[in-house]
């Protein structure tokens, strides 16, 4: 069991480590496609929308929007990309069911059974650049059983930020070490140490899926490594 | 059912209109005080340790203190009680031990039925003074149904300052109107109407047990008024 006899709190990325964003957009916008009459490349959409993640972040954090929620600026993605891909045809109605496509996310097999033993020994949440409503929304859709949901939205900031990681040790520890941040991500789990969290990697290499560049395995020394939510709440002893 | 039409979110004040603070407080310790063999006025404790609650936000508000938990403010108030009322033969661990009481609270007997059927059409929350870790191990023990738990805690001030009800619409609204908070304090409610929230009052007329000298009915035009969270739920549709 890894020695991190503090430890009172975990938090979690959300897209990507909790939820395995591409399959599910694929599969609900195909569906959605499909009953609407909507011709699209639903996968390529998918990525593109993806893609377009970091780049809108970074608008926001050089000051050339003003905060903005995840939603609102996946919404700015989508009605470019719908343009770009030629995908014509959806009412103001479906573009915000598409839109809300972020909220209907659902989690990896291993996800939901290893967070309900997590949560027996520790406060579990999020720490997601996703809105707060965003991931309300995904958790009761998805039957993700979150004692808290915290945000980049409550210091509108976005990870890597150093706010954001501030804030969860803030308001969950206070003491460093006492809160750990587990992330598929390499960049996060860096960012997260910096700030005084522990850390956990569990490895997600199909998020991408034939796209996926980064983030096969753990780069770094992080307090646990681990195969799956499962394998995490049995090497923390819960 | 009430006209409300955008509705989308219920935030709860927490202490007094969720959860029967003094009831729990004083079966909690009295339950204590006999295990430990620890003498002591329970009940006594219990009213000045809430009598206490303003004077110690007041503090924070004026900037006497910097900002403080309520955790760490109700620890303040607790070693100055015990003193005060001479409980004696307290470790360290046991003045832990019944500062956490506060996460220990148990709900009014209609409140987690009601929230379950609220839960089904709404987000529902929190919107308390209470810490985040406070509020969240508290839906832990007491089965609290929360979506999400908003907090004071979350932007450094108390209720009833303005930004902690700006704080519950902007991330769960936006529009006017859209999020409701559900109080059985009128001065609550009063400051939340100011913010552009919705209100709904349920009387928990025992709250201060013998001591209750107001709060007795709604005294301003509410939006609901409520006689339990089962009938908050049945006029809501929910």
């Amino acid at each position: 069991m890894a020695q991190l006899a503090g430890l009172k709190a975990l938090v979690f990325d959300v897209f990507g480590t909790v939820v395995d964003w591409r399959a599910s957009i694929i599969e609900d916008l195909t569906s959605f496609g499909r009953e609407r009459g909507i011709a699209g490349d639903w996968t390529r959409l998918a990525d593109a929308w993806r893609g377009g993640y970091h780049p809108a972040m970074d608008r926001v954090r050089k000051g050339e929007l003003p905060w903005t929620k995840l939603d609102d600026l996946h919404r700015m993605t989508l009605d470019r990309l719908l343009g770009e891909l030629g995908i014509a045809g959806l009412t103001d109605a479906d573009k915000d069911h598409v839109n809300r496509v972020w909220h209907r996310l659902r989690p990896w097999p291993d996800a939901r059974a290893g967070l309900e033993r997590l949560r027996k020994k520790f406060l579990i949440g999020t720490l997601s650049n996703g809105n707060v409503t965003l991931l309300a929304n995904m958790g009761k859709h998805s039957g993700l059983p979150w004692d808290v949901i915290l945000s980049a939205e409550l210091v509108h900031h976005f990870k890597p930020d150093d706010e954001v990681y501030r804030m969860a040790l803030e308001v969950l520890g206070p003491e460093p070490g006492s809160v750990m941040l587990v992330a598929a991500h390499n960049g996060d789990l860096v960012a997260a140490a910096r700030n005084g969290l522990a850390t956990g990697f569990v490895a997600r290499p199909t998020e991408y899926g034939p796209h996926q560049s980064k983030d096969f395995e753990a780069e770094h020394a992080f307090d646990v490594v681990a195969a799956s939510f499962e394998d995490l709440a049995t090497r923390l002893g819960a």
